[in-house]
């Protein structure tokens, strides 16, 4: 029996930390509800001491993604106290909840960035983990910058909070600096001093790709002892982001003759959760990225120089089936019914929906289905988007200051090659406001219109169109980022009209703008 | 003295077979200097038997790009006369011109690809390389699937080739198949036997990153003695792709103490050659691509969880200036001479602009400079490529049907909540033909106006649209990807207006058609 190897997939934190990635709360629990169908062992659902938005995600999580025993909810604290309640109070109400928190054990975290000696950040991680050990058996304690670290230090640091009651070490390479085969040897020394201590203890690593070698560190740790794989979906992450899942998950499975290791990971979700995190996160996986790639299979584009492709395994190491590529592309049409939609979301991965919510859904798909003659999983998940996006505002409790946001009533743009122009109608409140505006070009022609019902000083940093459809018309996604008073707003939002969802993109901006800034108070 | 490793880039052979990607004469020869500014050794400049175009383009290469002794051009050959010849004919003209072959050694190669057995293909690969030898001395051979072959006939089809005059030995991992502790004992074992049977003979490796460790596998062979790697730019090539090439210089640079051995690339020319490449073929990088990815220093989008990050260095391996990151932004503005915007142009890499096309560029800087305040880089790459997507088409043989040619004069499309529409007028020869249709969209409503006039029988595959601003209006890039009688084309367009580049893509997409099946034969 080949050795068990845990994924705890952190997708939700550390990838979430991308700009512009944020989820709310439904969106959250989508991706998550996605990560127990692909059946990872643990999921990171973000770090509770950052803002109340995210304690009430991770909450939700553990409550209703963490309520059987076959997946572990997790949250990110530092080795203080305030973080580990908030992880305590937002985890607990999971089956199998589990508090993670990370601190320094290089020289430049420990001296530079906290300026204490090491016996006092050894002192901290310890009292940290035994103040955590009263509220939950289970504790993951990270070595932040461990691959840069001393290893005595290091060591000393590990046998003090496993002492302290550790179940899980874990060993980042926090700045992706490690070398695959100096990284092996540190985990294989690791793992011989950690097992001697305390062979119930897991040995776990999280590794970053800034030169390209998450992947290769964290498979060269698993072949030196590592249980534990941290890992995003395609990816993502801090800067250039982590071991991506799919990538670890094939390798260990396509070489199996070298690592003779398990995971339980199924890896036909793993092509649905790429598109779920991809689409509600608004983060393009790269054409060529390895296994959810749009290239990834070659042969799936049907394209390759003439003549050097005459036998099929001679350029196939995995079955697309294997990792969800068969049968992925559904086509629904106006007249498919409800069970057939609701068919179609479940198997995106979208089982969480309340009937009142699904009629919703439907209602927009239809109202698609009309315009389009063939609605595509692309726009499915799109649908489902701005259902979440629109539902968040109205559940709100902002929804009594509805009178101070924005809505788009009407609007018609004018493309030409004279005078691009635009006329929108917007409505704050119960007042209707007309406008009108010429630009360089149809979008700053809106955006000029719009801008001056709002008369707020706005600055427009960043405009991003992307839109990909087979078939007839596009739903055009449309994000924007923009500075008001020295802070920057994103915003997005989408339509089968590219002008129209560049509209609703800068109102839903402005609206945050509204939300964060402008709303009387409430108490004196 | 360090030991110095080769670096042969094939972002214009192996790159240039990513769907949609292939570019122009004129395209690569701008890739190709750029290459040359990066201070690659090797540039792998095409595939010259696979098209007339591409054995020009490999041509204009070897004339233009090879002119000096510190570059060496080569371009692929299959081990057949016919195939060496068009390399030969094609890289001659370069003053260090080398021939590359490949064939097969694994088992599903020399079986299921070939039918032949493995006596017979060894046999085909020395006779091929006595033929290349008779036309040039240096000889590339590369032992396609290495990494699968039965080693003991992998080395005799070395040995073969090197005692018939191959002068490199180039190992792929041609289905990205490889684990780096395995390659590089295959690379170790590979070198000992090769130095003592040659030692002027360079070892090469190609990986490709289907299990997400072309990277590892790499600098797992030069830890083992390879003297060169082949790569592309931000990892683009075949499938999942190749080893990318600012991942493996950059390893080898920051984990100097690793690796010991040193590459003539000017890093600093890195994120300028990852953009020439990724806006002329078209191919965006991921965010959170390692090295040339927008996130890849976190620190420079200026986002990151509140008090995690206190000490700049405790995040930072590679200083952004060290890979061309620094005053990168140039801002142009209407007012900026000639001078300014050829300076800028030659930062970006385009130093082979004559003086004629430079004027041509630069009245259309001044035309966007006047609608956009600010003209930025990513504006200046859309000029050019716009330039050389006209002077294709004007400067093509093809000039003399231009009668055939559809030509977009003027649109409207009015996008609004009840009816979008669009009305086109469209030139072809000297006539001038309206069209009018209501879509579900502007982009339904302005694609159907235009096919009304084109009257061919073309299917929409595919509708892409892109635009990244900073400021004002952006440039929108449209590709279109359509069907026409079984075969599938591709063409993209740029404005400032994405209404128009819609319209332009379309039109272009179909004069390529036009292009390959409609022009009146030549002789009879």
């Amino acid at each position: 029996m080949s050795r068990k190897i845990w994924v705890f997939d952190t997708t939700l934190r550390d990838g979430e930390q991308v700009p512009g990635a944020k989820l709310n709360l439904y969106e959250k629990l989508e991706v998550a509800q996605q990560l127990k169908n692909l059946r990872v062992d643990m999921i990171e659902a973000g770090f509770p001491a950052s803002s109340e938005g995210d304690f009430n995600a991770v909450k939700e999580v553990a409550k209703q993604v963490g309520n059987t025993d076959d997946v572990m909810i997790t949250a990110l604290a530092r080795a203080v106290k305030g973080d580990i309640d908030a992880v305590y109070q937002s985890v607990k109400h999971a089956e199998k909840p589990m508090i993670h928190m990370v601190l320094g054990t290089s020289d430049i975290h420990v001296e530079k960035k906290f300026g204490k000696s090491k016996d006092q950040i050894l002192d901290i991680g310890v009292e940290a983990v035994k103040y955590a050990k009263t509220l939950l058996p289970d504790i993951q304690y990270s070595t932040e910058d461990a691959s840069r670290s001393e290893f005595e230090y290091l060591w000393s640091t590990i046998e003090a909070v496993v002492n302290a009651g550790a179940t899980i070490i874990n060993v980042p390479d926090t700045v992706g600096f490690a070398e695959p085969e100096q990284f092996g040897e540190l985990i294989y020394k690791l793992n011989d001093r950690l097992k001697n201590l305390n062979d119930s203890v897991l040995l776990s690593v999280h590794c970053h790709n800034d030169l390209g070698l998450a992947t290769a560190n964290t498979l060269a740790a698993v072949k030196n002892g590592a249980d534990k794989v941290e890992c995003t979906m395609n990816g993502i992450g801090e800067r250039a982001g982590n071991a991506a899942l799919e990538e670890v998950v094939m390798a260990l499975n396509t070489r199996s003759d070298v690592f003779n290791v398990h995971t339980n990971i199924k890896t036909k979700e793993i092509m649905n959760t790429s598109k779920v995190v991809s689409n509600l996160m608004g983060l393009e996986v790269q054409v060529n990225k390895a296994i959810t790639g749009d290239n990834a299979f070659a042969h799936s584009s049907g394209i390759h120089q003439d003549g050097l492709l005459k036998s099929r395994d001679a350029y196939e190491i995995i079955r697309p089936a294997d990792v969800g590529l068969e049968d992925m592309e559904l086509v629904l049409t106006a007249r498919s019914g409800r069970h057939a939609v609701k068919d179609a979301l479940e198997k995106l991965g979208f089982k969480q929906l309340q009937v009142e919510q699904f009629e919703i859904i439907f209602d927009d798909f239809l109202i698609l289905a009309d315009k389009k003659k063939e609605v595509y999983h692309h726009d499915l998940y799109v649908i489902v988007k701005n259902f979440f996006a629109k539902h968040e505002i109205s559940s709100n409790e902002v929804n009594s200051y509805s009178d101070s946001f924005y809505e788009l009533i009407d609007l018609q743009v004018i493309s030409n090659t004279i005078f691009p122009s635009a006329s929108v109608k917007i409505k704050q409140g119960t007042e209707e406001i007309n406008s009108s505006a010429v630009g360089s070009g149809p979008i700053d022609a809106l955006y000029t219109a719009i801008l001056q019902v709002i008369d707020l000083d706005i600055r427009l940093l960043e405009y991003k169109i992307s839109s990909i459809s087979r078939g007839k018309e596009a739903l055009g996604k449309v994000k924007v980022s923009v500075q008001y008073n020295g802070a920057t707003y994103h915003a997005n939002a989408t339509d089968t009209d590219v002008i129209k969802a560049s509209a609703l993109a800068y109102i839903n901006v402005v609206n945050k703008i509204v939300v964060e800034n402008l709303l009387p108070e409430v108490t004196v």
